[in-house]
């Protein structure tokens, strides 16, 4: 990069950091009603058809580059937008609306020996920057939640998306100005890589990196973020089915579990299959008729013959799709050991009658969420009651599992006196 | 560094995380008197005369080298262990012995429509890594936190107390041994530098990262960490004294918020004077009295001939010390916007009797804490009631304000059901 076109990134970046904390000052006082407003009105533009041509139009031009430059059709699939997934888009926004306001919410305040009255409230982290891949409906989802939790976001999305999501942000600034505020939304509208870098160092500007996206995305921003970031990481997802474990429960759980939908991160890659479990065979036979290809020990493929044999590789990977890793253990010990070694902290489930053994398990396996006869695919923030979600944290600062809106949000300590010092 | 020396580190560095990661499955899961155990032994093991001549001993190689290195003597005093400094961490053991264990706390399980019951409880965060500067206390204060709240310590302290802390640091694994344990707890007993910046990149093996001591080391360890950092960094703190402000509760407050231990972190850096307060001059004159050096604006030079003129840089300076900046601001709005423009988002704090001011200010200022009519000195975990702290946080992701012991914790959900698939 020439010397002229690294200040013009640098000059870039800086601009945009620097606005959006200057507009935080003003969004994070904004009213329930007034930041619910503003929501209604993006629906609407939404759901306007005239809005909804430019949107598909917009679209158009970034499938049509798409195709030029040959890519996947599954790819293709995730970028096309279409008149029911807009409307779907304006219901996620309505979703949002419902839910309610996490910003001043205050927990009981407490008087001290001398008198002092101390409370704590919570308030919007300020600025949050938002890094996504292809698919363009992530713009509105996310900028959505940060709106309703008094956040100012910096969207940056894929390259492939550019004028799709241009398209969305546009109606997101439109959607402020016809409530009478200036549009306090940010959107990184060049494809340049090293803005984003840029923008990662910029920490007295920006509060909050969420990245979402595949393994690589997330391990380049938290190599280069100088801001806190708040991962949202593979789901290596363990299911360890014990010795005194109901065969029907155990393949309706794991069949759940594994094939409801294979491309999430709560979906089960590896079962651990206890020694002492009398019906091993039928649960891999079981598994098996559901298209499932598995990969397993020499014990597993022994039990059934025509199990790949599975690699050291193959137990550390998320194969969100229909492969399931299985490996025959002594007993939860070995279980136990197994998810240590390989998993992601993200989901594991026992499935047993043995009130002993699972409190053992609940209490040695640290994940994010441990779940106990039923499936790793409840790991939701809308199935755990939180409303919609910005993602799934794995990691143990600040939210672990499901982040909700309260989850954008930070604390402030109040302390009110009349004239105490300290002693 | 040469090739060969590049690998000794990063094997050392490899090893301690990894020792560190595999001890933090067994300490996680000890009792809360198990844990209690532990302390009561390591504080027994200070105060015995055996093991405290040890300790200074080790204390005066330290001291012998600083001074051959000319270190200042409020270093060498810092440095300094005595009698009573060892009775005293013993002492602040038997304080964290006191506090509530944090861990296996569980709020309300709740039952869900389709029969899961979901509860969270709070889990260690697992291995801590903690670099501190020259106060040779600061090792067991910090260690102790950590062992009480579960998680495996990784120690880094200056290289100028390496032989007092490499000391304390056996007294602690002497603990663990007399209590039937291995020793859960690290030291990292080389001064090269490269083995933090190695640290720094062992994500896999470590969960937090605490740096305890000056901006220069804060900003570096946020630079090269991948790991999640909790900062406690600069307070740059401001009270503003409104127009209707009380003389004598105005001049207490500042009076102790500036002198009472101008070197810590939450003492007044910055006072804003309302033009509209009658008693500038007063209040001015008062607090110079108690051998504070003013820099001003040029109103405040006019009010009180002989204050030093103030640059943008003093602005944006924590002093630590007996110095004082001014500047007299047309209204709130003013002071708020010198606020936002040089303040670290440590204390700010506001001397008024105007109803509607106050809760204007308080909702405005986004700050850890907001004082009102009181010091700023009170941001403080004991003084707020949390007990012993790791430090003050001024970030906004995981804890904002003193970091206790549940910060310590991270969080698992635990859901128990019979069966249960998603539909």
């Amino acid at each position: 990069m020439d010397r002229k076109k690294s200040r013009n990134v640098s000059d870039y970046s800086l601009n945009l950091a620097s606005s959006a904390k200057k507009s935080s000052s003003q969004l994070r006082l904004m009213t329930t009603a007034q930041k619910n407003g503003v929501l209604r009105r993006l629906s609407g533009l939404l759901l306007d058809p005239e809005q909804q041509k430019g949107l598909l139009h917009a679209n158009e031009r970034d499938i049509e580059f798409a195709r030029e430059n040959q890519l996947s059709s599954a790819m293709i699939d995730r970028l096309a937008l279409t008149e029911k997934r807009i409307a779907e888009v304006a219901r996620g926004v309505e979703e949002v609306v419902a839910l309610p306001d996490p910003v001043g919410v205050t927990g009981a305040f407490r008087v001290l020996e001398n008198g002092l009255r101390i409370g704590q409230i919570k308030v919007p982290l300020g600025v949050v920057l938002v890094i996504f891949e292809s698919r363009p409906n992530v713009t509105i989802d996310v900028a959505s939640l940060c709106i309703k939790s008094g956040n100012v976001a910096i969207l940056r999305g894929g390259k492939e998306a550019l004028h799709t999501n241009q398209a969305f942000f546009q109606l997101l600034g439109q959607a402020f100005l016809d409530e009478g505020f200036e549009s306090m939304a940010f959107f990184v509208d060049k494809p340049d890589r090293e803005i984003i870098n840029e923008l990662l160092s910029l920490d007295a500007y920006i509060d909050i990196v969420v990245p979402r996206g595949g393994y690589g995305l997330i391990q380049a921003v938290t190599e280069a973020s100088r801001i806190p970031v708040i991962k949202h990481d593979a789901g290596i997802c363990h299911m360890y089915v014990a010795a005194d474990a109901d065969l029907t429960m155990a393949t309706e759980i794991l069949t759940n579990a594994k094939t409801q939908r294979p491309g999430t991160c709560n979906a089960v890659e590896t079962l651990l299959l206890d020694a002492g479990f009398a019906y091993k065979r039928e649960l891999l036979e079981s598994i098996r008729q559901h298209k499932v290809t598995l990969k397993g020990c020499s014990e597993s493929q022994r039990i059934l013959p025509g199990i790949d044999s599975a690699t050291e590789e193959d137990y550390a990977t998320e194969w969100l799709d229909l492969i399931l890793n299985v490996r025959v253990v002594k007993n939860m010990d070995e279980a136990i050991a197994h998810i240590e070694r390989y998993g992601s902290g993200h989901s594991e489930a026992i499935v047993s009658n043995h009130y002993t053994q699972i409190g053992e398990f609940m209490n040695r396996v640290d994940s994010a969420a441990v779940f106990v006869n039923c499936s790793t695919r409840f790991h939701d923030g809308g199935q755990f009651g939180l409303g919609a979600e910005v993602g799934i944290s794995t990691q143990k600062l600040h939210v672990r599992g499901p982040m909700g809106l309260e989850h954008l949000t930070t604390t402030k300590y109040l302390v009110m006196g009349n004239g105490q010092v300290r002693g």
